[in-house]
């Protein structure tokens, strides 16, 4: 089967899953008073909202009109014959793949009066920002923070039916591959760090994922005190003794999980102590995990475990997945951090510790919230060997 | 050997090349009369300019002050520990992470007198660059396309004695592992899309690089059509009857290599047609490089030979690599493309042919542009099995 010709569940008649998410965002530009947005994804500055808004998968502007209808812009076509499902596309080349050209022939294309408000990414650069001022100056171009972008963002964090349905498929495969790693480290088959990512990416492949969510990262004990190794991988060796990191996502159908494993041999009473406490800082965290409570509540609890044994965790507890491998919400303890968790949320727990001494620690899981409390979706642990 | 501890030869006492680099940028700081610059890079808006002015290999903001002197703020102040080659660095958690804090710590570090002109990134968004002028508006923020940052970006265009040291090794490599595919390819012992990718990531590995340069294409003769297909490699058969194209690159020390080799099977006269003229005009834009001429007209003498058999290549004949897989000079036959072609220049030559029916085939090798003339790196091919 090809990875890309599995089609999200549809009925005849029935509206997809995107327009349906269009929907919300042409309710919410009525309401704002927006005529046009237009949504950019390229290298440099990728922008997964409009695989999300259109079910193209990338390289593309696509433009939203206020009365009801989308207007997809691909680099390539043939990409959008087999994914987009928007009520028109025309090519970038038409528009010699100039944004500032395709949005003045959309909004010709739309019909949108001269004066009209139009809405563009703020993450626009300020110098591109003059040359729409200065080339699209009939209409009142919109770049502001709080904007369709951002409340699509918004959108995103919480995963719809479709969604939920992909991530369900994404697990399963992600944790028959945790598996398959377990059984292949503890055989000695997957020696090197290299081994086990390899591994990875060819079984991902075997399973119809479109790949890795994000570079695998497999650190052996002597770097994975680097909350982030670098390189990601190497040919060193993998889960000798002390403790070894091993963190990664399949893509499947555009969507990321990330788990994280630590594997253990010959532990040290420091090392010990650290995988005792990262267990016990995840259970505690995802015992308070429920509908409507506070991300930074629950990030604040894990920090407590840690600070009471003098310890502490040099990273967030946990971030929104999905077609971004971090996305909302942010499950950290920072003082702005105003999330509230909501049924339909997919977010990882990943507490961890880490001594340039003894190694790292982490262990990360795939959380759906549901009405009734946490779902664990993957089964991601410390591994003793 | 550990991928992460190959030094830049550098003698005792000597000027490490990133120093040399930054007198570059202070040198056209002070015709500028711009007193400190900002570089930014971190995830979605990466600039490797970093890397090439300090060693740093990504994640951090990096200060040169014009009397001088330079400043490193990374997130992660393990990795500068090892890498970075600065005169001073402060980690970016004493800045909360945030960028307009950072910089102005660092007008305080280098005794900026206020009113100064102070520049950051091109690609600085609308949205924070109004945050600047807020919370910096004892400077003069300046934020243009023509800036420091366009400055390095075309002194790295041009390769000095360490990146061309390095582009040695990497191409040797990458031509190691060409010979091992063909062979492999040969003897049926690879046989599916992800079986030649992840021979390539193992295999690179291996050889002390950091991985690939971007993700490999491999696409076996029913998708090679696409001149980037999606996915980048599944588990289907490659290299089949028709022509399968496989696009790699390897990443030594931060810097690519790019090479693209086509695998023919049983071709038909149509197939035929397209290797011969895609080799001819490889053949033909190769013949004519040398310091100084422009990039444009090799370009166009491709894109002659194409249409003389009434076909066209649907993209540029080629680009500049070194710490980006895709830098500057362009090779394309738009009228803006005013480069010319400089000794010391690194580039490919990638000309292309796709056609629904009878698939795709690129053949695209490495160029190091010397006085004497064209140096072809790499060993890349059209493999007929």
């Amino acid at each position: 089967m090809r990875a890309n010709r599995i089609p999200i569940k549809q009925e005849e008649g029935e509206a997809s899953p995107f327009e349906l998410r269009r929907q919300k965002i042409y309710d919410w530009m009525a309401r704002e008073g927006i005529s046009m947005v237009m949504f950019e994804d390229f290298e440099g500055r990728r922008d997964p909202s409009i695989r999300w808004l259109s079910g193209q998968p990338s390289d593309a502007l696509l433009f939203l009109w206020a009365g009801g209808k989308s207007l997809l812009v691909p680099w390539d076509a043939n990409m959008a014959a087999l994914y987009a499902q928007t009520d028109a596309v025309i090519p970038y080349a038409e528009f010699e793949r100039q944004a500032v050209k395709a949005l003045r022939a959309a909004a010709l294309f739309f019909k949108v009066p001269p004066g009209s408000r139009i809405e563009i990414s703020p993450s626009t650069s300020y110098t591109s920002f003059l040359k729409y001022l200065e080339e699209a100056d009939d209409y009142d171009i919109l770049c502001r923070i709080d904007c369709a972008h951002s409340e699509t963002e918004q959108l995103r964090a919480v995963k719809d039916e479709a969604e939920q349905q992909i991530y369900r498929k994404a697990a399963e495969i992600t944790n028959e591959i945790t598996d398959l790693l377990e059984k292949n480290v503890r055989a000695g088959t997957l020696g090197s760090e290299s081994d086990v990512a390899l591994f990875i990416e060819g079984e991902s492949r075997k399973r119809g994922c479109e790949g890795t969510g994000f570079e695998t990262l497999a650190a052996g004990a002597e770097r994975s005190f680097g909350i982030h190794a670098f390189p990601a991988y190497t040919a060193e060796p993998f889960a000798g003794p002390g403790l070894s990191i091993l963190d990664y996502g399949l893509k499947y159908m555009g969507y990321t999980t990330d788990v994280t494993l630590t594997f253990v041999r010959d532990p040290s009473p420091a090392q010990e102590k650290m995988l005792t406490l990262t267990e016990k800082a995840y259970a505690k965290s995802l015992s308070l995990l429920k509908d409507g409570v506070s991300a930074r509540e629950i990030a604040l609890a894990a920090d407590a475990v840690f600070s009471k044994a003098r310890k502490s965790m040099p990273h967030s507890l946990g971030h929104g997945i999905g077609l971004e491998a971090h996305e909302a919400p942010a499950l950290s303890s920072r003082t702005d951090n105003s999330w509230l968790l909501r049924a339909g949320m997919i977010f990882t727990l990943e507490p961890g510790l880490y001594d340039p001494r003894h190694g790292g620690c982490r262990l990360e899981n795939d959380i759906l919230l549901t009405p009734e409390g946490a779902e664990v979706l993957t089964n991601s642990r410390i591994v003793r060997l």
